[in-house]
């Protein structure tokens, strides 16, 4: 499907979705995420044409969310792990997760649900704060044209 | 591009990417947040062709994250304005937008930031947090097999 690039939009919203626009990406850093590393595996995860998936996958690796590295074991597979940028992906996971078990689930149904490893208690609904720390609604969100601001 | 349904999955970011997995779906949602609210609007946002866009809307207004009503103006237009479920997305547009802001823009350049509307500040980064409070990292994360928590 022939789309329109944003990777030069200024809006960071669009410039993401340029990079992880393609729902396969998102599920691969999920897979990986979950600690899945080789390309048989995430075949299998996610039920993918081998040919998508190494498409996919070079990408991912491209754009700097995944990492090659030679196995671990000493075997012939190389094993794809997440770069510190692929990682932070995590949070937009979070986002579409929480949003989806809210709205997409009966209330009854069985849902994956994201869990801190300690407590295995799920984890806390994110929530906006403006820079003094209150608690804001989507309502009070604005989006402006500015720089990055820096860290 | 023919892809696999994941409608009925049991993980919800899985759920939640067939649902607004197409990136033309954020995009209108964040239009929508940002204040339009017509056909011709988004059109010239988002410079999509008519016939997608008409798509698009359909679909998210069967998805309740649109509703459609009548001009406030009395015009014969419709506007299409979000619903509770619909300007839930904005965490995911957060999300999106921090992680694009921090990846994918040089430090000098111009970007569109998630301001709130009283103080005009960005938003503070978005945290990951167990159920008890603590703030936790995205590796203190796993995926767990479960009910929906009641609310």
């Amino acid at each position: 499907m022939k789309r329109k690039s944003l990777e030069g939009s200024t809006c960071s919203v669009a410039r993401t979705l340029d990079i992880i626009g393609d729902w396969w990406t998102l599920l691969i850093v999920r897979d990986a995420l979950n600690g899945l590393t080789r390309f048989g595996e995430f075949q299998k995860s996610l039920g993918i044409a081998k040919n998508m998936l190494t498409q996919r996958l070079k990408q991912l690796v491209e754009q700097g969310i995944l990492a090659v590295r030679p196995a671990t074991d000493g075997s012939a597979w190389n094993e794809y792990v997440l770069t510190e940028k692929g990682r932070a992906l995590q949070m937009v996971l979070v986002a579409l997760s929480q949003w989806g078990g809210e709205y997409l689930f009966d209330s009854k149904e069985k849902c994956n649900i994201l869990v801190d490893n300690k407590h295995h208690q799920p984890l806390r609904k994110l929530t906006l704060q403006a820079q003094d720390g209150r608690t804001i609604t989507p309502d009070e969100v604005v989006l402006e044209r500015s720089t990055v601001p820096a860290e």
